[in-house]
């Protein structure tokens, strides 16, 4: 019965959406621990602290400008605002549940990113000689990384999960990512510049695995909520958009200084064109009439992003990058048409978002590619020193080769799969206790349970509205007005 | 009568909203004044000017890249974004005044940083040797910041003014707030890096003087208009996430090159992210069933970036920085909650925006912040280079010791509200002249007095609807749940 | 009969819109032409190639920071907004077409950057030891300000074309725009950074050509659909604000390194704030009851930041870009209220976005200005290396004056102008064959042909509005389609 989902306290439905306590105490206390962390672990970097001006005279840095500040930080806005408008909007589309994608998105971004600084600081910037994890804009790249792994998760369980399931999928995706991406970026020694293993494989089979977890049999009672609106539709091209746009800074926001940024950009730029093509053309060959489908455009477009990050710093060469594009687009959009539907109804996974097509799926196609690409690197395309540079053969690596790289590559990418897929089993365990307020199966993609919703003129049955003057006068007025117009 | 505010052509109502020759007089004149007042007084700087080429050699500069233009340009075009976007569809939340909140917004913001380039420039970039103010980036990013105060003071009154008075109030605002600056910054000595006192303070409490000026005692007969729509709170969003993610490049715009840029942006993202956790705890406790209310979190979760503000330079540290963020999302949701209406009901005060929760009160906790901030600082921490320069102890001021410094933030902070409360009621008595062609109390809210509205679907009689239980299902049931609450 | 017109299928109009077939085979085709030259044509430069390491050695560059990529970075993301954001939530405007509007946008810009990579690489970086061209960040500008003059065209013909339609248009307006390109700023060495004439009088003029080639005299069957709905204009507003806070970008994204950047973001940051002012001046004073139209606040207020492009790295003062931006606010919007009924009355040119008055008109007065600031440069005030820096006078052209560059500036203005004409005309008539799925002019301005949409709360039972045929004939036979589906 629909109409006691609509006001949930004369509910005597089995499921209580009721946060009123677990929400707030989960925010305080996660919050609270937040401070005390930092208060006994973070500090100012070199770059950030005010001996920034010694530190300069001992080096010899010769102006301001070389502080990596003005390396990174327009790359490091582009990717915040990806990662709060771009994927926030991108899951808009419902028609009755773009407060939770947008908000929800908000409040465990947030959240995540103080716990990303923690986990990855004490894998990578952690300074020995006093213990503490030295910040600079680098870090807080990485930390908005590191959440964009939990966002994707976000996107296949949408409408679906409480927001305390969500800020508990979330502490611990990024405790899991930060021990990843340590295994796969310093033990393996693989390069992923743009995350296609990392955050994108990893990210879509966590959420992947949640979604198994929780399946939903009944899932087709609230089936009148799971499409979308004009405008909702709109409001998600928002998110496309933005996510579209400042992928080239994505992929080359923690590339090398100088040609690996630059090459890094244009890689992405190319990839990503590529894709928009191959998707309409897609989308437009499967439709009845050849109508396009917004679903496809809104998120296949972006796969090519995706599939160029791990080699998007490697010699990959315009036309490898619209190649790479050109697959991914056509790949995606089948996922949507063909995947999607048969992962819901023979695997029991239900991806709300299609991350699988979007993230999953890219990812491990980027993950090939850079194994591909890092194998067949050489020294006559990358020149001696560019070599060394671009794949860090460096310190205990240094006699490492490319073929070889290749292999590790490969390995790194194995290792994302496991993670994602062991730790969406294990975090999907823990997500079906019963005690995380999630909504009953009539009950999911609708904003009502964890929003004060506005009463909307649109949704308001007419016939009363004549009974009851109060309420909306104007809409009856304007109706007058029109007549005498 | 509201049929008539409909149609104002066949209008008896006191209150004529006809702008036509008011508007477009003020805005050709000053527009014009304008012109003259740039040609007479303001010319490029020495880094904006074809001259730079000869400049770099007498000054041995060895690169472009060391032009402020490479420092600031792309803070000043975040900056730009939080001030037209970000101010402006913050407050498109109401439902039918979406047009005035981010057209209104556009026409002030456009006229006030022209004003602020001249203010602003008389007080700090006066060539003495031929009378000129010089311009360069630095000044645009100004200019912006103190249109900023202004459009804060609009969200106090939003709904309520007539596009003539927003313009007067602008004139005053930047007027005033130049004058305060440079009290303020130049005379009184006080650091205020990201404007919590300059800005927020002044602003909040200029806007706040203004409401209570203009109170409007039967302001309920637009009640119907007051709310928002699902959709005019998805645009809101739009412009919170703006603001929230720019913040750090408002707080770091034009602060000191290299470790205080960078400093600047780290404990500004930390400060906002904190605040979003403790402003959903707070907003979801106090709700009925622990539901989130979506003003809250377009607005509290600013209320970090507000407060951090004039610490945002010092060696604040991450931890001081979230603790920051930590207290103001829980006051400034119970502002929300308990002092918004208590102001309307007992002072007379009427907030459309709550702006003191968002802006006034974080400002003023910015400034207690930095006082103790500064007071608190010491050699050990900043190093003695370190010390000078964030404090700026140069010149007259080379004997300035800490504890001082936060006796003169404390100082400044008075100032602020001085002037913004004393010009706020300057300005609101100017405002209540009968010639500004202001909304009546039935019209309030509304965009059809300034606005040609073009004719929605939504807007469709609603008698007619009704006998087609198919398809509006949910607009039914929808109905129900509203007879049982 | 308007109902055929909402399920295609079972359409006996003479009209057919199925693209199922050409649209995927035009993607898919091009896209593989793209790849295919790529793979012979396009290489990266020095500065994003591996051997950039070796390469500063060689220069003897000091630092990472001079790539090109940190001078350029920043403005190149501004622009890239503009057009997939600026451009195309712009458009979104009308009631039924913003799917259309946001998405051919970006189909047809997707595919514009790579083809304009290629056009542009072979007359401006084509490496003749190797006959590759060299790509980098400022390739990548290029290419999307190439895509722009092709935008521009979309907006005149908005709603009455098919997406096969406008994959022709910009695949012949990237070709026209980089020979028009070539011959202006290298044979006729006139400058154009903002590309004022470049971008926009071509642009302008080549899709009003069209449009006038694709004359409906029967177009008034799609009125109903012709208007904006409330939040359409909201979401165009989007486009007009992303849009108007990034030209400063645009016109400074590719001009000198300092102080050319600097200025020319200085000039039409001024420009475009003048503009906002005069444009609602005129906007209320030529409505009845001074109310403002949304139509010129979403585009009017940009005209200034096109007739400064030119000029931008030009002394043109800081007061000689608020008069250019007063007078294109004044005459933009006179255009909308005069110019573009009266072009569609007598002229036959139907405007759709009335590009006439944004970008032509402008454009041209930019070109003029443009001229005349050239020719009245002089050493006094640009100083003797700086007159060189500013027009490049080097090379072949070190002889030149200003007067004399200022003639070649005009010249340059007429050779867009008979591009623009020229090539819209020829393109015109190869878009009128009748095999490229173009819509019925009773189906004008609807995403129904080319897209899925949603079924809309919006879309109310219509029966019902039987009575009162007027208002809403179109909600009325939406319905009748979905009893038929």
């Amino acid at each position: 019965n629909h109409r006691c989902c609509r006001s949930s306290s004369m509910c005597d439905r089995p499921k209580n959406t009721n946060v009123r306590l677990s929400l707030p105490a989960v925010c305080i206390v996660w919050q609270t621990a937040m401070i005390i962390l930092f208060g006994v672990f973070i500090r100012y970097n070199e770059e950030s602290d005010t001996h920034w001006v010694e530190y300069k005279k001992e080096n010899n840095i010769p102006s301001d400008i070389e502080n990596d500040f003005y390396f990174r930080y327009p790359s490091f806005q582009d990717v915040h605002v990806m990662i709060f408008v771009g994927f926030g909007f991108l899951m808009t589309f419902l028609k009755r549940y773009s407060f939770g994608a947008v908000g929800f998105n908000f409040l465990i971004a947030a959240f995540g990113l103080q716990w990303a600084l923690l986990m990855q600081g004490w894998f990578h910037s952690l300074d020995y000689t006093d213990g503490k994890i030295k910040i600079g804009v680098e870090n807080l790249i990485n930390a908005d990384f590191c959440v964009a792994g939990c966002l994707i998760a976000y996107g296949a369980v949408l409408g679906k999960v409480s927001p305390v399931q969500l800020m508990v999928l979330t502490l611990f995706g990024i405790t899991l990512f930060a021990v990843e991406e340590y295994i796969i970026l310093d033990l393996i020694h693989a390069r992923d510049a743009g995350g296609s293993m990392v955050i994108h494989t990893f990210g879509g089979y966590y959420g992947l695995s949640i979604s198994w977890m929780l399946y939903r049999p009944n899932l087709d009672q609230s089936s009148r909520l799971q499409g979308s609106v004009y405008h909702s539709d709109l409001f998600a091209m928002i998110g496309t958009l933005f996510l579209w746009m400042f992928w080239p800074s994505f992929n080359s926001a923690i590339t090398d200084h100088g040609d690996g940024q630059h090459r890094a950009a244009i890689n992405t730029y190319l990839a990503l064109a590529s894709t928009v093509l191959t998707t309409v053309a897609v989308s437009s060959l499967f439709q009845k009439h050849g109508k396009l489908d917004m679903v496809h455009i809104q998120n296949s477009t972006l796969a090519g992003g995706v599939a160029v990050g791990t080699a998007a710093e490697f010699m990959l060469m315009p036309y490898g990058s619209l190649i790479v594009g050109f697959c991914c687009g056509i790949l995606s959009t089948l996922g949507y048409i063909y995947l999607t539907p048969f992962m819901e109804k023979y695997m029991k996974i239900q991806d709300t978002c299609g991350i699988h097509n979007l993230h999953a799926m890219p990812g491990v196609i980027g993950g090939i590619v850079g194994a591909i690409t890092a194998a067949a690197a050489s020294e006559s395309v990358y020149g001696a020193e560019g070599l060394i540079n671009t794949f860090d053969f460096e310190g205990e690596f240094k006699n490492m080769v490319p073929t070889k790289q290749g292999g590790h590559q490969a390995a790194g990418l194995c290792v994302a799969i496991c993670f994602g897929i062991g730790g969406g089993i294990l975090v999907g365990f823990i997500l079906r206790l019963p005690i995380w307020g999630d909504p009953a199966d009539d009950n999911c993609f609708d904003d009502e349970p964890y929003w004060e919703l506005p009463e909307d003129e649109e949704s308001i049955p007419p016939v009363l509205q004549y009974n009851n003057h109060a309420i909306n006068k104007d809409v009856a007025e304007s109706n007058f007005t029109m007549e005498q117009n």
